[in-house]
Order: structure tokens, then C-alpha cells, then sequence
């Protein structure tokens, strides 16, 4: 008899899920795998997007669900939050039995998963460490590299960095980032081939986008909190004079998020924003897709400097949130500065050009991962190679 | 008027508290700093030692107290522990308001500590970061110092490895050890000047002292908890050959931790171990001077590497708990076999040397380090070096 | 020398703070009792109404705060709220260590105040026990009067309800509802003394109020509420087609919030409500103030059946909440049906009487409790009366 | 399709699983029930006696696992414990989506099960509520009826009690106690026909059990923790008094349980006790079986007052932890007394009789529950009948 490895892979936040659908669905599909999906925190809220309901419509069979996200306007919630992980994600596991975990990226909560595969002597897979951004997602990101035992990152800087973190060589492994699978299926389509406002309502006017759009996309900083409110009013006064029409996409939850939500409400109520409408979410192909024909993407996720990379989507990029990690040619880098934003966007839609990157892989770290997480070997004892 | 900073320390086990005691004293009798400690897990509990009643008698003020050890023969546990101290040691921070806190070593519930320090954006000072050990403790070791802010690590070695690991070298100082500081003291004695079973009770046989005596002190090693038992029979046996007057210290908890206990259990109830004495616990001063003035130690704690070399006490380490820390000349590695414990022993009976060494530090790390906290800056956000 | 007893009491929502306000001010002015104020869960959150600044403006000290309230849109979120309580209260009466401890009312979470006390074998005192409403609160309530030790209740038949369910009739004591100690204080006042836009801002139109207006405040009923939002329409609509000034106040946290908040929000987006200003929360004696000088009070808030009956604020109570409650002549029960709340208002308008009672107390119960407090025998030990 | 309801029964201690496991059986084999079999709390642990072991033993399948027992020598863990329990099985049931949740008798962590079940809005059914003990189990006992949906009630009396506690009389059941299910089974054999020491090992002397024997079963009481070692002890005395081969079980978990145990252990280190032999546990059955073919039972465990009525097996009750159940004429009730206890035993072994009563049930309880499981509405909404 052929028994398959259980890999548990944890899903705590909606834009997680995007960024590895694809090795998900190749873990599902692989012969010797058995994907245990455990969907936890902000992931199961409405207010954060819901990710559970594109995970149920996606067809994926969730093995548990965890709630534990504690509220509050401050950083005890998150330390809570992680704290009520580990607690239940112990018992989830207890229960399942996994071979392996799959924890994804550096928001606070993955550290529960973290812990409680790594304390429980389950050989723990992370995907996407090595990268540097400068706030606490560092913190926790490095951290959760000296707990792993595979590492699954997403470009050749971020190997060379967990090797010299002390970390196996054998055991580091640059399968691009899973994020870029999708990218790459989008990357064929030669229009946006559906009507953003009929597929996903949101609020606000409805723009024409057929002569060009921008995208915007800010997410409060962790430990810059107390002035996101600050930073995203700078974002709104620019995209105000550029007047353009503009698609904007709710922050996700972190700390502060209300900083940054609060701070559109009110400009909203302040202002008419004639060219600008908000999503609250979207699924990952169509958010993709409607970036690849966008005119550039102004704000600070991740998409800018991943996926856009490898679509040649210019990108404004604001403030911190990115700093140091890597990027194509594709990025201009701002500060939380009005006038910055606006005469970036100006360069941008003047050059009018597409460059393209592989930085954060080709477009199939999906399978790649599938394939180590069938065939490495099981182990949970390391030392530092140091 | 002068605000003093807070200094919140986390002790989480007796052996910690022994350990750090003297940074305690010096943090306390600082002028410009004031002590918050927190007391924890099985740091409060009877049958691991009640280090909470030793706090007391030595006039130090608690805080809190935070009971968060779950109950339970696995892993499983150990992971919902950390989970609790951190939901509960959230609180404590939030209502004690700490300018730094401070955790030690490596246990695995230190992480408690440090996530919730560092996600609430408290600045974290780790003790003993740096070291290697090769197993779960390590991970958490060096997990903790890449959420921790201040590094005050024991030897030169350690230095090294924290900066390599890519924190900031200013940051990182080696205080040396404050184990160091309380051998130190008790250095000076020239006899052992107290009579161990009065003060202390515990079971077994008296042997007389007065010839020399052996100490034994094995605790159970986390990923190897299955053979905890056997690998505490290999030791019981040599220690019944070799038939000297012993004293045997009952190790602290560790998942495992009913292997080791239950095995001593079995085999007092099968042999009589007429040479033997049982301690569950003794005052650190008292400890050391007791150690200072035995032929050798034998067993796997810290204490043969660190206080030992200091002392110059002959030190028989069995397995692999102290793995590739670093060490003096007064240590004789063995592995898990009666046969390689008495041999050892019977060199070092033979060979009756003391052989000192500063390489844990030379006395005045408490010191060292309460400086330091008065005086560093107080941040939270780093990246890291390359 | 005089050791004051110390009364631990938890508030955990801002209508609860309102509710026992005088009772702790009897409790600070007494000089045999110390007050330790722990305020947790959903009053220490900004979305509902962050009850903690109104007590630290009001100059009470807090002995500690326990953020405990897990996000989420289900029923399981209220329940795991309670566990965290449970964990972090045992936590905070094992360092504060007080005489008696004080729960209020029967909100789901004040279970976690009575486990902790109740199982710690702290003599426990339960605020407004005995009465009956027909949801999930009555099983809290009268669960809550199982493990309390002492019985302030509101009026007589609670009392006896109190002592039908098997307590001791020698600590059932009813001492009136303090809300109403605090509507005997704003009773005084001829008119409204302030202007509720400017100090309370909120949103909405800003009608005027010189001739009279109506208040409405319409929570979530925690066992309907996937009918929350169909329930909360019914009343819009009543308003809308009313049409006179009318002041409404957000819902405070339950299950099911989400379901009244979205409603009120998706309503407002739709038509344009030109006689209505919302407001998000308020002081107590401002509110009561308000209510006291409208013409009548809406929805399914207690405060209509409780401070309104003193006063003689006519009410129209609209569906399940208040079932079985006792009621003064001023309430007018309807369904959840628009027709026959726009009735009832109009009902109230033309009749324009004013029906006093005392059912719920004289306006002194916050005296009475403090010395009651400080005189009963200290005991945790009790068995049914049959 | 004939869809199952599901029924999820949580057991938290050996004693409980042994009570109820007639009714699991039921459950099993009722053609219209899903058994969801929940194992949390002591009930997992080694020193409890592993009550895991013996459900997979008997051919249970168990649906989820819950480690929540926190470690402590005081009654916040009692607290805590329950906390930990409402966090995770609140997780549990929103996986396992049971009709109905069935919660047994009044330990201190069975209120985590009636309030994620009663807070979910999942039906709950209570086994053994409405009895009377004057203790902690008191006010959890009905603290869970007021919460409770259905009643499955041992006695009469009880069923009378429930129904004054003001539960709808419709939904109160006297089953009989599940526990004399097994007693009617055991209740056949002729003769003792197995030998304990063999088939469960234990510690001690091996008396002669042919000429007679005693057995002794004796559990700290919650509120009265403090004296456990002096009450220990007073039995201790009074059985090296009596003299007569004695087969004593170790006390199950409960806060003080380390002063009964510690009794035990100390006394025994101290004086010789050679006709006495300690078990840790035994299975429920051949446990009844030894205890039918005895002289008389001493102690104060439930057994005495419940399954030995039914069997006729002469007790001796020491002290206040059965104080005010219903009893047949089996029982002589005696304090902490050594003498007092003596003398009991005298009086039995002197008038050898055998008086037999139903008064806790026929000894079909399982098969009666499982039908009102099957046949009951689903409901979870109820309000105090006066």
C-alpha cells in the first residue's frame, strides 16, 4: 500500500491564500501527497475579505477551521492572536497528524504555526523567508527560518540569505515565488475579459477604463502605525490630482488597519473622489489580470515588486513596507509624500514601458514545491551551520 | 524628577532564575532602573522546584505571577504552553507598561516572551543568545534572537555566531554568563559549610561526605524523550558500579520529563542504591559550593560546561544536550553507556586535577548587563545586516 | 489597623459601566472597602463605544484591563471570548487577590467573571440576577446565580425568582437597579442643558430638537440573529416613515452585530434619512438626560424598561429582548413589524403621559450595595435550599 | 437519505467515561446516531489513569482530542483548565457540527463543554444533574441545568430538583444513573474471576483477597483542599488499624489532589502496610466486579452511594463529598475520623448484609438516553418556568 504524506499547510490571512493557490492545487494533485488545509484568522472574517469562501468555491476540502483573531486597536491583539493560535493550531494538529506543515510568509500570526509544528517535533516546510523589509514581518520572518527545516524561497538573494542564517544549504531551495503561478496564466490574456464593477460591486463612482486605470493598493505598517492615517492621506490627495481613473483595493487587517481604513472613510466623506472606485477584495486571477492592464500600481503591497515584476507592471511603490527586498526594473520607489506619488505616476504613464523580471521566479514554484514536500526527507533536528 | 526604565524579566524555571539572579540584584540595586519580574510556568510549581518560594525568601517583589504550564506526556504540550504564556504575559506587559524585558536562554516557553514583547513592540533583550546545542532548544534559541533587540550573550563564540546570525554588532556584548557571577562567590569557601541532607531532606541513603563525593544531575533531551528512560538506566548503572558517595539532583520538566523521573522511580524501587542521596532541588549558592568541593560532576546540565569551567570542576557530560557548546578543559564527553561514564569517572578520580577557565565569563555579568539596560537606546525596529 | 476589603468588580461593556457606575463610586467613597476595577472585553474597544476612557475620565483607577474579545461573525467567537476571559481573570484575581468579586448582569461574557471567582472559591456577588427575558442571557443569568454567593437583585420578583432557584434567602437582597441611582441624579434637570451634535458628534443630519424627539437604540438578540438585519430594517423604516427628529444609537457588541451595524449602514446608503442623527455612544447621565427630555425611547434597549419606568419615558419595546422582563405602565410591546411600531409612536404622541415606578429600585441601590459589601460574612460555600 | 443526528459526548475524566459508557454503546448502535466521542482534559493524562486508552480498548473511534488541563497546586488551574476547554472545544464543535452535545455530571470542566455548547446554540443535554453535595460540583452541577436543554436525570429527587430549578418538566428525564447499567452486568458473576494484581499490577503487599477484603477509594474535596493530607491520613490510620487485606485506588485529578497522593506516598514511606495493595485504576467493569465480591467499600466516592446501592455492597462514606445524595440503606456516613471509621467497618463486617436498592436506576439508563437523543426535538431556547 502507497501512504500518501499529509502535508498540513496553514492559511491565516486572504492574501496568503492568493500568493499559493497554485501549490495548494499541485499538493492536491500530487500522488504521494494528501493536503490537509487548515484555514485560521483574518481568513475567515468578512471584514478581512473572507478567503474561506474562495477556498470552499476554488473546490479546496478544508480539514479545520480556527478562529482566533482577538480584537483590538493595538499590538496586544496580535501577540493574543498568535497566542490563541498556537494553542488551537496544537490541538488541530494533534488531531491530524500531519507529516509536514506548510507555514506561508512573515504576517505575525504564521509564528503560531510555526511554533506549534516545530514544538511538536513535525518537520516544518516555510515558504517565501530570506527577504528583507525592515519591520516586524522581518522579525518574524528570520524567526520562523530558525525554526524551519525546508526552505522554499522565492529568489536567489533570499537563498543566499537563509544559507547565511545558518541554515543547511541542502535544505534551501529557490523555487520562485508561488505568487508569480498565477501570474504567469494571467500573463496570456489579451484584455481584461470581464466588468470589475458587475463581478465584484464595491462603492464609489464607476470610472470608464477603457483609455487606462491605475491601481492603488496601501496596507498600514506595522510599527509605523500611529501614522497611517497620515500616510494614507497622502495617497488620497495624490490620486485626487492625478485624476485619473483609479480601482482601489481594501487593506488588509494588521495593526493600525484602522488608521488606514478610518482615514479613507473620512476623506470620502470629505471629498468627492469622482474617478476612484473600491473593491473590498477580489479573487487573485481577476486582480491580476486587471493589474496586467492597468497603467501602473500605486501603493505598497507586495504585488508591485512580485507579480508585477514578472508582468512589467510599473509600480509606485510608498513608503517602507518594501523596503529592501527585491525588485525589478519595474518600481519607483516614493516616500509617504504627495507630491512624489503624483510626478511618479507622471514619469510612469510619459515612459509608457513594460519591464520585465524573473527576480521572483518563472511561473511554476507551485509544482516545484509539491515535488520537495513529496520527496525530502522527513526531519525535524537541525543545528546551525555555524 | 528621574523616571526610572522598567525592567521586566520573565522567569519561567528554576534553573533561569538561578541563572540570572545576580543581573536581578544588580537591575534592583541600579538607581536609575527599576525590576518588574515576572514569575511563570514551572517556575511556580512544586514538583519542578518551586523556584517561587527561593524568589521570595531572597527578597525580591513580584509583579505577576502567570501559571501557563499545560499538563500532558507530549510535545503537544510544550506548544500550548507558549501559547498561553503568551495570551497571559500579553496582559502582564500591558498592564506593567515594561520599557525593555528581558528573556533568558532557551527554554522552550521563552519564546512566550519574546513574541510578546516583540509584536508589542517592547524592546527584548535576550540572555545566552548565541550558543549551540543541536536540538529543539537551539531552534528556539536562535529564534529568539532574531525577534530580540539587545543580545548579552556568555562567551566570545556566541558573539560571533549572534552577528553572523545578522544582528547588529553594537548591539551584541558578551557579559559573560551571570551563572559566572554567583561561582564566583562561592568560590571563596574553602569547605563545604553546610550538611546537605539537613538543610535539603530528600531520600535516600547518607553517605558520608567527607571523602569525596560525586553530584549527578541528567534532565531528559527534548527530541530524544522516548529514550529519556533508558538513557537515564545507562547512568544509574554506572553510578552503582563506580559505588561512591553520590549526590543526585531530580531533573526539571522537559516534554520527556516522566522518562527520566520514572525511570529513577523504577530503578530506587528495583536496587538499593546504598551510596546514593536524592535531591529535588537546593538553593544555587548552596549548589555551587556543593559542586565546587565534589570530585566531578556527571550528567548533561548546563551547569558542567558553564559554572564548571569556571570552578575548575571535572565534568563527565553524557549525549548530546550540550552538543558543540563551548567548553573548558574540565569537561570529558561520554555518550549514553555505563561502561564510557565509569571510565571517565575513573580518570578523572585519577588524574584529580582542576582545570579554570574564563571562557563563560569572569564574574560580573549582572552587572555588566544592568548597565547596558540603563543605558542602551531603546528601540524595536531592526533589519537585517546583509 | 484596618484592612479594607478589597472588591474586585469586571465591567466588560460600556452599558455595564453605565449600569453599576454608582455602585463602584459607593465602593471607592467607603472606608472599609477598596475598589479593584478590571475592565475588560468590549469595553476597552473603540467600535463599541471604548467604555474605558468614560471611566478614566470619570477618575477611577483601573487595576487592570484584559483585552478578551475574539473576532468573529458566529456564536463561536462569543464562546471563546468567555474561555480567554476565564484564562486571563483567573490570572488577574491570582495577583490582586480580592475579598469578593462583583459580576454584572448576564452579558455572555460576565460567566467568565463568575467561573474564575466562583472556582477560585472567591466569594462572588452578581448584579441584577433573577430576572427573565427568554434568550441566551437568561441561561447566562440564572447559570451566574448558581455560582454566586451573594444576590443584589433589581426588584421583588426577581428576588423571589432568585430564591425559588434554590438560594439561601439571607443573601438575596434587593436593592434596585443602580442605573436607576444615576436617572434619580438627571431627573433634577428641566431641560436638555447641552447640544449632543457638538459634544458627541456623531453622523448623519443634525435635526432640530426644541420640539421634541424621539431616541432609538436597537441591539442584536443573540438567538435570532440571522434575522438581525430583517429586525433592525423594520424599525428604519418605522423612523423613516415617522419622520420626526429622532436621535438613534449604534448597537453595542453581541453575535449578530454585524447583521444590525451592516443594516443600519446599507439603509443610510440607500435613502436619505433627513430627521436622523446616529451616535455612537454617549456618557450615561448625558444619555439619560436626553432620554429623559424625549419624547419617547425605541427599540429593545433595557434601558427603556429599567430607567424609563423611573423616569416615565414612554417606550416602545420592540421584539424578543426584553420578554418577561417587569415592566412600569410606560412600555408599549410590538413585533418586529414596522406598521405596529409606527402605531405605538403614534399612540405615545398623542396620549403625551408620563407613567413613574419604582419596580426597579429608588435610586440608592449603589449605597446599599457598597455597605452590603463590606458587612457580609465572607463565604464561597453554599448548597441548594431543596 | 436517512441522515444521522450527530451526538457529541465529551468525557474529561476515567470516572465520567465509566459512568457513561453504556450510553456511548447506545449511541453507537442506534440506527438514527452518529457518535461523535470528544476526549479532553484528564481523561488523556497518565496519571489520571489514561481513560484514553480504555475507550480505544473498548473499541470506540474518538472524533477529536483536547489536552486543556492546566499544571498548578491551586484552584486557578481549576479555573484555567476550563478556560483552555471553552477555547478549544469551541473549535472542536465548529468542526464537527453536532445536533447535540451531551455533557456528564458536575466536574469542574465539564461547565467548558455546557457553555461552548449552550453559547453555539447547540441543544445540550446534562446526564446527573439536579442531585445535592454541598460542595464546588454543587454549583457547576446546576450552573450546567441552568444552561442545559435536556435533563437525564439519576433519581427522583433529582428530577423533582431539576424541575423547581425551573426547567421545563418536559425535557427532565429520570434514566436512572448510566453507571447502574454496568453494576447490573457485573451483578451476575458468582464469583471474583480474575486476579487484580495480575491483570493491573499496582504497588504494595499482595494479600489474600479469599477470606474477604476491603476496598478503599477516597478523593480530595475541592473546597476543602487544604486538609486533604489530614483527611488522608485519618483513613490511612483507621485501615492499618482494621488490618484486613485492602485493595485502595488512587484518587482521581482535582485541585488538592497532590495532598491526597503526597498523604499516601509519605505514609507509606513511613510505616508498613502489609495488607494493603494500590492500584492506579482499573477497567470499569472489573472494578465493579471486585467491588460486588467485597466486605465493604470505604471512602467517599460516588460508587458507594450510586452502583454499590444497586449491588448491595455495604459502605462506609467518610465526610462531606456524597453529603445530601440520596442513599440507599447500604451507607454508614462517618467524618474524617479514624475511630469513627473503624468502628463503621466493624459494624459491617459484624452484620453482613447485603441491602439493595434502585434508587439511582434500573439499570437501563444507556438505552433510555440514546432514545430521547434520537426522539427529542432540537432546541436550544428555553426560558425559566416561573
Amino acid at each position: 500500500m502507497n501512504v500518501k504524506r499529509k502535508i498540513a499547510v496553514v492559511i491565516t490571512a486572504r492574501p496568503s491564500y492568493s500568493r499559493v493557490k497554485t501549490v495548494l492545487t499541485a499538493i492536491q494533485n500530487h500522488p504521494e501527497l494528501e493536503l490537509q488545509l487548515i484555514v485560521a484568522a483574518s481568513a475567515l472574517l468578512d471584514r478581512y475579505g473572507s478567503a474561506v469562501n474562495y477556498i470552499v468555491n476554488d473546490g479546496f476540502e478544508i480539514a479545520a477551521k480556527v478562529f482566533n483573531v482577538l480584537e483590538g486597536e493595538n499590538l496586544t491583539a496580535a501577540a493574543k492572536t498568535t497566542g490563541i493560535g498556537i494553542l488551537e493550531l496544537s490541538t488541530v494538529f494533534d488531531n491530524l497528524k500531519p507529516d509536514i506543515v506548510v507555514t506561508v510568509a512573515d504576517r505575525f500570526e504564521t509564528m503560531a504555526t510555526a511554533i506549534s509544528a516545530s514544538y511538536m517535533n513535525i518537520p516544518l516546510a516555510h515558504i517565501q523567508g530570506g527577504e528583507v523589509t525592515g519591520n516586524i514581518d522581518e522579525k518574524v520572518r528570520h524567526s520562523i527560518t530558525k525554526l524551519a527545516d525546508y526552505h522554499f524561497v522565492a529568489s536567489e538573494n533570499a537563498k543566499q540569505r537563509v544559507i547565511q542564517l545558518g541554515e543547511n544549504p541542502e535544505m534551501v531551495f529557490n523555487t520562485g515565488c508561488p505568487s508569480i503561478d498565477i501570474a504567469s496564466q494571467v500573463n496570456n490574456k489579451t484584455n481584461l475579459d470581464f466588468n470589475p464593477y458587475e463581478r465584484y460591486g464595491g462603492v464609489g463612482s464607476q470610472p470608464n477604463l477603457k483609455k487606462g486605470y491605475l491601481v492603488v493598493m496601501q496596507h498600514p505598517v506595522t510599527n509605523e502605525y500611529k501614522d497611517s492615517r497620515k500616510h494614507i492621506e497622502a495617497t488620497l490627495t495624490a490620486i485626487q490630482k492625478i485624476n485619473k481613473p483609479t480601482l482601489w483595493f481594501w487593506p488588509n487587517v494588521d495593526a493600525g488597519a484602522d488608521g488606514t481604513s478610518s482615514g479613507i472613510r473620512s476623506f470620502r466623506e470629505k471629498y468627492e473622489l469622482e474617478n476612484v472606485h473600491f473593491f473590498k477584495n477580489m479573487k487573485g486571477d481577476d486582480f491580476l489580470t486587471l493589474l496586467n492592464h492597468s497603467l501602473c500600481l500605486i501603493g505598497n503591497s507586495s504585488v508591485g515588486i512580485r507579480e508585477c515584476a514578472y508582468l512589467g507592471v510599473p509600480t509606485v511603490n510608498i513608503g517602507s513596507r518594501q523596503n529592501r527586498r527585491d525588485r525589478g526594473k519595474n518600481v519607483i520607489d516614493v516616500s509617504y509624500n504627495e507630491d512624489d506619488i503624483v510626478n511618479a505616476v507622471e514619469i510612469i504613464l510619459k515612459e509608457n514601458k513594460r519591464e520585465k523580471s524573473t527576480v521572483y521566479g518563472g511561473g511554476n514554484a507551485g509544482e516545484k514545491i509539491a515535488k520537495l514536500l513529496s520527496s525530502l526527507p522527513l526531519k525535524f533536528h537541525k543545528t546551525i551551520t555555524y
